[in-house]
C-alpha cells in the first residue's frame, strides 16, 4: 500500500470500529476513579488495571506501577519512527453536587442534543474520552497493519485531580524509560470549539506576596491622621505604578528576555480571528484592558503580566473603624513568556517596589525567589508542522500552533525532567463541563480525535 | 472682699479641704458604675444617687432622671454671672482584665509613685475625678461665700463609656431646661502632660465605603491575565492618586471652605513647641508624612485629611491563588475642619473618583452622604480667654487653645441641639491608662483641676 492508502484503510478501520470504540470508553467511564477521595482507592487501581489489559491486547508491554498515590500506567509498544511518549491521566474529579446531574455520572449514556450526540459522564472529556482517542487510534493502526506506527511509550497518570503528589518522583526514578524524542498531550481542546490547535507556548509563572509595615502599631485616624504615614497609601502608590498608562510593566528590565512573536504565529494567529468582544463579553466585560499596542490574542498568551491578586489592610468588617493600620498586604503574580526568569522578575520587582518606600516603611517579603518559567516548543521541529497538516486535514480548517496563558503542569515537567518537548493536542470544547456537573464530550469529538491522531501517527511514522 | 481676695479665700478653703474632697472622691469610686454591664445597672444608679445628694449639699436643686438607660444627673443652682452648663459623666469602663490591675479597680488608693501621688481607681481619670474637680470647686465657692459663684446647670451622664444610646433624645426633651450660654467640659488632659489646654477646634468625619466592579465574575489569571481589567489595579490607582507627591489632597474643591489658622493660634502652637519626635517616636514612626508645607500640630489639629482606613479584594488566605477577582474594596475617611460641609465632601469624592474609571468598571457606594462637621468654637467670646488666663495662672505656664483630631461628640451635640459652643477643659495625663487596668489620675492634677475651675469660675462670675 502506498501511505495515503495506509492512511485510508486505517480511517475506514476506525468509522467502523466507532460503535465498539465507544463502548470501550464507556466501559472506562463506569469505573468511579476519583483520584482525591480515599474511598475510590481501588477503584483507581481498576481503572489503572483495565487499560493495562486494553493495551496489551495491542501489543504494549504494559503494567500498572505502583506509587505512595495511585498507580501509573506505563506501555510501551512498537518500533521505527519517532519515539513518542503519550500522556493522559485516568482519574476523574469528584461529582459533588450529584443532585445537579441529570443522571449518575458513572452511568455513561450517548445522549442527543441540539448540538449532536454527546457522551455525557464523568470523565468523558477529562480525560478519559480525549485519552482513548490515542489508544484507540493505536488499535486500529494494529488492526490494519498487525502491528503499532511507531516506538510508543503510553503514559497514564492517575493523581492529575488531586495535585500530581507522585508525579515528579515517578519521573524521576524512571527517567530512562520514560524519555523520548517527542511528547504527546491530550487534554486540551478545539480553539473556539471549532479550530483544531496545538499549544505551543504555556506562560510561566512568578508569585510575590508582602507585607508593608509602617508604625509598630495600628493608630487612630483622629490622633494621627494627617501626620502619620498610613501603609495603605504607600501600598497604593507603588502598586499603582505598576503599569504605565498604555499598560506596560514598569519594573526595571522586565521585559528584557521577552521575545517578539514570529511573523509566522503572527499570521496564524491572525488568521484565527480571536472573537475578544465574545470571550470578555461572557464574563461581563467588552474593552481589552492589556498593553495598548497588543492585540488581545497576545496579551493572553505572548505577553508577561503583573497582576495583583490579593491586597488587603485596615478594617474590613461591618461598619467602620478609623483606623491607620500598621500594616498592608499584596500578593502580586506575573505570568511570563520567552526565556523569562521567575527569580529574575522577581528580583526586579523587589528591587523596584523598595526602591519606592518612603521614611518609616518596611517590606516583609514572604515568598521564596522562584516560579516556574514559560514552555516554549521548539517547532522548528518538523513533527509539530506535520502535525499540524495532519489535523488540518482532519479538521477542514487550518489548524494553528496556539498559546495557553496558565501553565500546564505536565509539560513543564517533561521538559525539566525529561527534557522532551510536548505537543498538547486535545478536541474538548468548552462546553464540555469539565469537573462540573453532567461532563460531556462531544462525539464527533470523540470520533475525529481517533482520526486525527491516526493521522499524526501516520505523518511521524 | 476684693474679686482678688474672694478667689485666694476660695484657694485656701480648697487647700484646706483637699483630703476631705478626696475622701469624697473615693467614696464615688467604691462604686462600680460600668454603664456597658447591665450586671453593674443598680451601681450605676447609686453613683447617680450619690451625685444628687452631694450636689443638693451645695443647694443646687438635683435630680436623678431615668432615661431608658441609666439615669442622667441634672442640677440647677446658683444665679448670676454667665450660665454655664457643666458635663461629665459618672460611668466608668469596664475593668477585664482583672488579673492585670494590681489591686480591687473599686477600692481606690492613694500611691506613691517616682512621678508623685496618684489616686488608683476605675474611673478614677475617666471620669469620675475629673468631674469632681468642678463640683469641689463649687463646694470651696459655697462654703467661703455661701453661694454659688453663678448660674450653673449640671449636667452628668451615665452611658458616655456605652455609646450614649440616651444622650440626644434627652437633650432635644430637655432642651429648654439645659440650655445654657456656654458648655464646660471635663473630660480631656493636659497639652504633653503639662500645659493647660482648652480644646476650641474638633475636626469632623466623613466616611465612605464602596466596591469597585469589573468582571461579573472572578477570574483565572492564566486565561484572562493581561487582557482582562483587574480592579484591584484600578483601585490602587485611584487611591493612589488622592494626595499629590506633597500630601496635599487631589479631590477638586476638597479645600475649598478650610479656613487658615489664625496668627493669634499659629502662635499659641508654636509656643507649645511640640515634640512631634517623640509623638511619632512611640509609635515607631520619624518622620510626618503629610502636607509638606504644615507643622505636625497642623496636620493633626486644623488640617483635613483624606484616608484609606481600609482596602481589600482578591485573595488574601494563605498560599496563593491567581484570580483577578470581579470586586475591589475601599473605606476612605476624611478628617474635616472649618466650614468642611460633609455631604459636599463625600459628594466631590464620589464624583472624583468615578471620572477615573476605566471602561468595564463602576463603583458601588455602600455609604450614605453624610457625617459630621468640625466643632470650631467661638473664641472671641471672653470666657475663652478669661478660662485661659485663669488656667495660666494656676499652673504657672501659658495655657493654649489647642485642637483635637478626632471629634468628641458631646460637644458637638451641644452645639446642634443646644446652640452653645463648649469650652473643653480638663487635666488627665496621657499615662492615666484610662480604659485600662490600674488606671489613674494623678493627685496634683486633682488638686490644680479643683482650684483651676475655682479660677475659671471667678472670672466668668
Amino acid at each position: 500500500m502506498t501511505a495515503r492508502a495506509d492512511l485510508d484503510a486505517v480511517l475506514n478501520r476506525i468509522d467502523q470500529d466507532l460503535p465498539d470504540a465507544l463502548a470501550r470508553l464507556m466501559e472506562l467511564l463506569r469505573i468511579p476513579s476519583i483520584s482525591t477521595d480515599p474511598a475510590y482507592k481501588a477503584e483507581c487501581a481498576k481503572a489503572a488495571d483495565w487499560l493495562v489489559e486494553d493495551l496489551r491486547t495491542l501489543g504494549f508491554e504494559a503494567a500498572s506501577r505502583p506509587t505512595p498515590g495511585h498507580p501509573m500506567v506505563v506501555a510501551h509498544g512498537g518500533t521505527g519512527g519517532k519515539h513518542v511518549l503519550f500522556y493522559g491521566h485516568y482519574d476523574v474529579q469528584p461529582v459533588d453536587p450529584l443532585s445537579l446531574w441529570d443522571r449518575d455520572p458513572f452511568d455513561p449514556e450517548v445522549q442527543d442534543t441540539p448540538k449532536g450526540k454527546v457522551i455525557r459522564a464523568r470523565g468523558a472529556s477529562d480525560d478519559k474520552g480525549q485519552l482513548m482517542t490515542f489508544i484507540e487510534a493505536c488499535r486500529a493502526w494494529k488492526a490494519v497493519h498487525g502491528s503499532l506506527p511507531a516506538k510508543l511509550t503510553i503514559f497514564l497518570e492517575g493523581e492529575e485531580e488531586s495535585g500530581s503528589p507522585s508525579l515528579i518522583p515517578f519521573m524521576q526514578e524512571n527517567a530512562d524509560e520514560l524519555r523520548a524524542e517527542l511528547a504527546l498531550i491530550c487534554d486540551t481542546g478545539l480553539f473556539e470549539d471549532a479550530v483544531p490547535a496545538i499549544t505551543t507556548m504555556l506562560r510561566g509563572l512568578a508569585k510575590s506576596e508582602f507585607t508593608l509595615r509602617a508604625a509598630d502599631r495600628d493608630l487612630h485616624s483622629g490622633m494621627y491622621g494627617g501626620l502619620a504615614r498610613n501603609p495603605l497609601h504607600v501600598l497604593t502608590r507603588i502598586l499603582a505604578g505598576l503599569h504605565d498608562d498604555s499598560g506596560r510593566v514598569q519594573v526595571p528590565g522586565f521585559y528584557d528576555d521577552v521575545a517578539e512573536l514570529p511573523d509566522s504565529l503572527r499570521q496564524q494567529w491572525q488568521a484565527l480571528a480571536f472573537d475578544h468582544r465574545k470571550f470578555l463579553g461572557d464574563v461581563g466585560l467588552s474593552v481589552p484592558a492589556g498593553e495598548a499596542d497588543r492585540t488581545p490574542l497576545e496579551m493572553i498568551w505572548s505577553r508577561p503580566t503583573a497582576e495583583v491578586n490579593g491586597l488587603w489592610g485596615g478594617y474590613n468588617g461591618a461598619g467602620f473603624k478609623t483606623v491607620l493600620p500598621s500594616e498592608a498586604h499584596a500578593k502580586v503574580s506575573f505570568r511570563l513568556v520567552s526565556a523569562q526568569d521567575p527569580a529574575k522578575v522577581l528580583t526586579a520587582f523587589r528591587t523596584w517596589a523598595e526602591a519606592q518606600l518612603p521614611p518609616d516603611c518596611e517590606i516583609i517579603w514572604h515568598d521564596a525567589v522562584e516560579g516556574s518559567p514559560a514552555s516554549v516548543m521548539s517547532i522548528e521541529d518538523p513533527a509539530f508542522e506535520a502535525a499540524r497538516a495532519a489535523l488540518t486535514e482532519e479538521w477542514g480548517r487550518s489548524a494553528a500552533f496556539v498559546g495557553a496563558g496558565g501553565s500546564i503542569p505536565i509539560a513543564g515537567y517533561f521538559k525539566t525532567y525529561l527534557g522532551m518537548d510536548a505537543m498538547l493536542i486535545g478536541f474538548g470544547r468548552d462546553d464540555d463541563q469539565i469537573h462540573s456537573p453532567n461532563e460531556k464530550y462531544d462525539l464527533d469529538c470523540f470520533h475525529k480525535g481517533i482520526r486525527s491522531w491516526a493521522r499524526v501517527l501516520a505523518r511521524l511514522a
